[in-house]
């Protein structure tokens, strides 16, 4: 498996992208309408939040999916349009609309996605315009691919996306993809916003299949601030322009969710990475837990301890707060089993302090903390951010 | 029941406190060693933290408690003797006996409780030294009550207490308490520490059941960062001084109830609103769940949302934060019959936007957001406080 540089949405064959501004956005001139179009139909899937008050978007997409005849995605930023009753269901199927008759296909063959404020009705005639300005601008050139990248940003600081190439007998295909994170990121759909191409052929159950496994490991992995969006989405296409057929079992099948992987792995870093004024990803990873459920139990409480990620922040490396962090997440710890390491530094071992001084282990862009729990088979990994003054900053005035 | 203002911890007849510096704590000149002794042997009961990781005090307490015949409490800030291991052990129990010593008591007779940096091994020497130094100190009157608050603090603001006297058949009883708060704050035993004392006649069991009751409704209901503690502590000592004996049923159970609880909800409102960086405190109020723990669980989603403690934080009236946290509480939210309201704005109405702007409902000291779920007999409150830029000072450099 390669990994393509810059690659991103369009490194499979058989799409094309387009964006512009429609206005909805603050950020002065930047796009925030994308559309991605697929040359034929594709078979498509989905994987959304379990928020309660899923957006008009999220309950769209999810009447659609999975489907075998996909031909656009259409998404805006800056508005959620979440918590917006009767009159939001008809925006979003009004856009849907849109982009069908431009496309030339039928609204059911649309899926759509919003990102933004929340109970705050969609501007249609913004989005209207927007939509048939990003139509005029489909593309299948990298530019396409990072005029939408940074189209579906809200707080992002940085666009976010990944894309290998991989082979099935010899025979390469692509899977590509772009995501939005930031702030509002949690367990239970992770992400905001993923979407991933492929030019493999993939039917639609098998690829709802391998993109929930695929997301259960990376994307729903991530957390910034333990809030689960209203509008988290990951949508897949496989257009299968490559001719490579992936079955339902078997190598082809290996190497597609080993690509898939990859790409969606490659974009959950970068979106902790990228969280909401965060200076320094964390990476947890827990091993030596009851079973893979309880260490992830574990390691997403260490990864959700504000004051952890406090420490972090200050380059301080107070692990008492990891330590109490597993000992309240309700995971299955034994204080005497406990090992901790932070990078190379083990500060705990079988629930003893060592003395070893952790300071430069705390230093730098990526700090890992490794906790053992025991002789158990269970393992996990999560990723974080640091918590700093500029995400409250952030978030303190949002709206106003 | 009458409020006795500033009657804290000696409000009750039948106790001394005697504080003094043992220079753990780092804080300049501040005491760091409280030491709580009852006349005679007193009903003792205690609610402890959940975490795996219980301090070696936690441990102490929990082997002792409920019991009939205790005579003392020693607490010590600075250090919070978690996570050492056997030593950690030893030290608490060393500590016990010097106090049981002083006392002319069992060392079985002295409950212990710390509070500070966990996995650094207790300063003995200064520890000792401080312990005879407020047992020297002892003394019933009210600058001793006001000395043993300022000896529990850690990054607490000010100090936190509250007292009532309340009467069963004509004949009055006391209760009061102190608390400490501030960070590490969060559900199954909100509070680090607070102490209780009364001069009623109430039986170990009796009083291990009605603290559990009010703690439950009151200092459980603080959620500061979401973090659980390793020490978390709330002892009660009943000494019996006022001749009021508190039964198991009828009105002098429910006069006592009243009281105990008075006191722990301000102590509680106390600890929230003295969250590390806090500048404003936030009750949460959910009724018309379908149970009490659905409105729990609500109330808790939204007090813990960093973007809505964010929010408040800028008086930013983005009510979106409130609904999503709602959504993925877990609790059985249905949109359509969800009504929000901050202060006196409704801000969303049976699940429909109501364009009502809240701006002036988000400035002052205390928020309060009402959040009704439908037609259930659920209720509950939750406090916490805002998330600033302070938060993330205080605890970005608290070790180092």
């Amino acid at each position: 498996m390669e990994i393509i540089e810059n690659g991103g949405l369009l490194a499979a064959a058989g799409f094309r992208a387009g964006s512009a501004r429609a206005g909805i956005k603050k950020a002065e001139g930047e796009p925030d309408v994308a559309l991605i179009v697929a040359d034929g139909p594709a078979s498509a899937a989905g994987v959304f939040t379990q928020n309660r008050f899923a957006a008009a978007a999220v309950r769209w997409n999810r009447a659609l999916l999975p489907a075998d005849d996909v031909r656009a995605v259409l998404v805006n930023s800056g508005n959620a349009n979440a918590c917006t009753g009767e009159r939001g269901e008809a925006d979003a199927r009004a856009s849907a609309e849109l982009t069908a008759r431009l496309v030339g296909c039928r609204p059911e063959q649309v899926c759509v996605a919003s990102t933004g404020i929340i109970g705050h009705f969609l501007p249609m005639d913004k989005l209207t315009a927007g939509i048939r300005a990003a139509h005029a601008a489909l593309a299948a050139d990298a530019a396409a691919a990072r005029r939408a990248e940074r189209a579906i940003m809200t707080t992002d600081t940085r666009p976010k996306s990944a894309a290998v190439r991989h082979r099935v007998a010899g025979a390469p295909f692509h899977v590509g993809g772009m995501a939005k994170g930031s702030g509002m990121i949690a367990p239970h759909m992770a992400t905001m916003l993923a979407f991933v191409t492929t030019d493999a052929q993939v039917a639609p159950e098998l690829l709802t299949g391998l993109l929930r496994d695929a997301t259960d490991l990376t994307l729903n992995r991530v957390t910034v601030d333990g809030d689960a969006s209203t509008n988290d989405t990951v949508l897949a296409l496989a257009g299968g322009a490559s001719g490579v057929h992936i079955g339902k079992g078997g190598s082809s099948r290996e190497a597609f969710a080993e690509a898939l992987h990859a790409v969606l792995a490659s974009l959950a870093r970068q979106i902790a990475a990228d969280g909401e004024g965060a200076t320094r990803l964390i990476e947890v990873r827990v091993e030596g837990a009851a079973n893979d459920d309880d260490a992830e139990t574990a390691a997403r409480a260490v990864a959700e301890s504000l004051l952890f990620k406090c420490a972090v922040y200050g380059g301080d490396p107070n692990w008492g707060r990891i330590v109490c962090a597993l000992g309240y997440s309700g995971a299955d710890v034994r204080p005497g089993q406990t090992t901790v390491h932070i990078g190379e530094a083990c500060v705990l071992k079988e629930g003893v302090p060592t003395g070893v001084d952790a300071a430069a282990a705390m230093q730098g862009k990526e700090i890992t903390v490794a906790v053992s729990l025991g002789p158990g088979p269970g393992q996990a990994a999560v990723w974080t951010c640091d918590l700093t003054e500029a995400y409250v900053r952030i978030n303190a005035h949002y709206s106003t």
